[in-house]
């Protein structure tokens, strides 16, 4: 019952408003891509040169907006980690914040296209100002109606000051964002160069107190849990969750979306053109189907492997944060990199690069999921499951699993260089066995680590020694965290 | 810790599973709106004639998908209702079922598109069997290994028989399906009737059941749990939730992305046609962003209606279930209707009539939002937390909450056919106020109480006899529940 309202009549639990904002912002993170993939490649263009077209501008506006979007998402969750009981004024005003947030990426494609032109800067503006003002709103409420604040902050006698702080740091980006759109009447350059300070001054933050933290050694407490930008800070782990959850959602259909609207043929076409044959006018669009399917399962096993990963984190970080949201910008690059491989005339070379892209794509999306079982590893007492750490009993098979993309997409993307007249067979042939390997991953990675041990054993008699070995690599490795 | 892998090191907690399949479902369920929205309608057009165009297939397939989608997402309801763990081989199982389930509205837009050709009815009958066997390896592999399975059903000494019952309801539809793709090489109008009672059967069972209960009183009691059609049975509400979720993101969501897509000017457009001035450009698509506005705060409303009942919702039953799949079938309408309020000539006849479909469409969605609480209330002590139960103290506001928008399209409705002439200006200045409405409701519901006790104490002095009439109103209804 702890979702039902409390003893204040009127206050909720957040869970489903934080969950339904995800969605959406999920969705609005990766609608960019859609420009992107219904841009008109003629067949007989190189690629290249078209590539060069999109990358100048769609494809920036979608990385763009995407991290935008996940900055907004990350102040999203830095509110509601103070908030934590919602009430119904506070619901309305989160679904004014969402619409605004929806609209961002509008005002982004205008900025893109009109470069000179205040106005794409001065609507961004307007809307980060009101998004920011909104939020400000949300917390004053918040610290009027104590029950709703976090309990930390709620039991804390100087409430007050948290109040100040916390108003200080949200209302810093609307200040800086009125800057900016003054500045864009004067000179646009400047303001856009304010507008990037703005947005990426979290991330530059993180990555600098990171480095400090590596050479001085971790600071004295921040004073206000929660809004600070330090990499090691917790990040809600549900919300990375149902915000990944979305995006590879909406990645898995978009193709699906495309096809049910595009690829069903018409009856006068089919009567005319091919004698009323359905299943030959079907035909033609054999390489749509394939390649949605190619791009569901890629994703959908990027998903299970996220899933497998996500299990076994107990607190995931910023630093995390930051990975995920890296790989989720490459997975939605995925519909337009399989799009792509169907495009052009077989064994041309267009269709090889738009392989090797594709290849690309899935070593990028896959190896930031593995950087962040690494950045997790380096923590592993606090982030990971027992089973998962430096010795752990699914140790192996957590590698395994996250090794499995990267570098089968390392070695097709090798073999499409070297037997480049098969590369649409081995980049097929790819996608057909990496299901199965998933399935029968743990026997596979049972039969190598008996091979392993065998060998090791063959090679070094003294296997209790490497046993030692292993284990006192592992107390350094608790010492040092 | 609870959705941190268990004892048995490879079974883990379904519950992130269940929210990515919510997510995929809920779009795939949407999907087929986007071919009705994007119909081209001459403006020139009378909106009835094309109406009956587009009423004959694609708001057909529309619903039908939807309701297609949804039965598809019972019976996953069900199945992991008795898997309650999953593993590795499970989360790949249910993928796959995933991908196609998210197949199945294209094979259902074949076979709108060509009635004739078996090879539509042929790819539904496929995907349907595959669907229904994989659905029972799933429930075989769970039995194999009871720890999977649900805490009643691993606990039972008769595992055999329930595992032999629900393989039979299991693999009863497939078997059905298997029928209607043989007849669809003898004679399709039969096929078809095959396939209507295998879709709706569940639905028909229900009403059935339902009425048989009303006149005879409740049945001894099911055999298995979970898998009945039993309109009373409970409903994972989380699942619920979560699908609605989907629903309502997606939809408030897809004018957006059409807007992104196609309502960015181009630069040369912009210099010849507007010289240069952007703002001009896009003043052009002012209509476009007041009907994603309008879209956007309506659903964003009805999701907060949602939230708000079910909120107070402690179980939520199978009719309940099948009246929210009803609303939300209409919320997912929304988008169109509002396309279309802006596609024609200011005061036009087909103007008139768009904005009339719209209240429709909203009224029958807040409609069916009010038969649920309706529902609930029948059955109030088991399906309702007390503050909303009769004589609750939050009944007055649900009251208010659930009535405002059914009676706001309503008025809105009625008004448009005596004021034709400003039918625009009272629509949009019903969006404009029912937010504010919605802000303001627990005022407004306090003031009309206090009016009401106001004139009921003028017209009964004796107040406390009200009160103990509504008490026994409310000892009656729980005599007979």
């Amino acid at each position: 019952a702890e979702g039902h309202p409390g003893h204040h009549g009127s206050e909720q639990s957040s869970h489903r408003l934080l969950a339904y904002s995800d969605a959406l912002i999920s969705i609005i993170a990766t609608v960019m891509i859609l420009p992107v993939c219904h841009t008109k490649i003629r067949a007989d263009q190189e690629l290249e040169e078209s590539l060069q077209q999109l990358l100048s501008t769609k494809i920036a506006v979608y990385i763009m907006t995407f991290l935008i979007v996940t900055v907004a998402w990350a102040s999203h969750i830095r509110l509601f980690q103070v908030i934590e009981r919602i009430d119904d004024v506070l619901a309305l005003l989160n679904l004014a914040c969402m619409m605004l947030i929806t609209f961002l990426p509008y005002t982004f494609s205008l900025m893109a296209s009109f470069p000179d032109d205040t106005l794409g800067i001065l609507s961004f503006c307007v809307c980060a100002i009101i998004i920011g003002l909104i939020q400000a709103v949300i917390v004053i409420y918040g610290f009027h109606r104590p029950y709703l604040l976090n309990a930390h902050i709620c039991a804390s006698e100087d409430q007050f000051s948290y109040k100040y702080q916390i108003l200080k740091m949200i209302l810093r980006a609307p200040a800086l964002f009125l800057l900016a759109g003054i500045l864009s009447f004067i000179y646009c350059p400047v303001a856009y160069a304010v507008l990037a300070l703005v947005i990426f001054l979290p991330y530059i933050t993180q990555c600098t107190q990171w480095c400090r933290n590596k050479i001085k050694g971790p600071k004295e407490l921040q004073r206000v849990p929660f809004y600070s930008f330090h990499p090691n800070e917790p990040l809600s782990k549900e919300r990375v969750e149902a915000f990944s959850d979305g995006v590879f959602a909406i990645v898995a259909t978009l193709l699906i979306l495309d096809i049910c609207e595009d690829n069903v043929p018409e009856g006068k076409e089919v009567a005319e053109k091919f004698n009323g044959k359905l299943i030959e006018a079907l035909s033609e669009y054999g390489p749509e189907f394939l390649a949605y399917f190619g791009s569901f399962v890629t994703v959908g096993l990027l998903w299970f492997v996220h899933h497998s990963l996500f299990l076994y984190i107990t607190k995931s970080t910023r630093l995390m944060g930051l990975l995920n949201t890296l790989s989720l910008a490459f997975v939605g690059g995925l519909p337009l990199a399989f799009r792509l491989t169907h495009e052009f005339a077989a064994n041309s070379r267009n269709e090889l690069e738009a392989i090797q892209i594709s290849c690309v794509i899935i070593f990028l999306a896959s190896l930031f999921q593995f950087a962040i079982w690494a950045a997790a590893l380096y923590n592993e007492k606090e982030t990971l499951h027992h089973h998962i750490r430096y010795g752990g009993k699914e140790h192996a098979l957590m590698f395994a699993k996250l090794s499995l993309y990267p570098s089968v997409a390392f070695v097709t993307f090798c073999l499409t260089y070297v037997l480049s007249k098969f590369s649409t067979e081995i980049f097929h042939l790819m996608q057909i066995i990496v299901p199965f390997a998933f399935v029968l991953l743990r026997i596979i990675v049972q039969i190598v680590l008996a091979i392993l041990a065998w060998l090791f054993s063959r090679l070094k008699p003294r296997t209790s020694l490497l046993i030692e070995e292993e284990e006192s690599v592992i107390s350094v490795s608790e010492v040092a965290s």
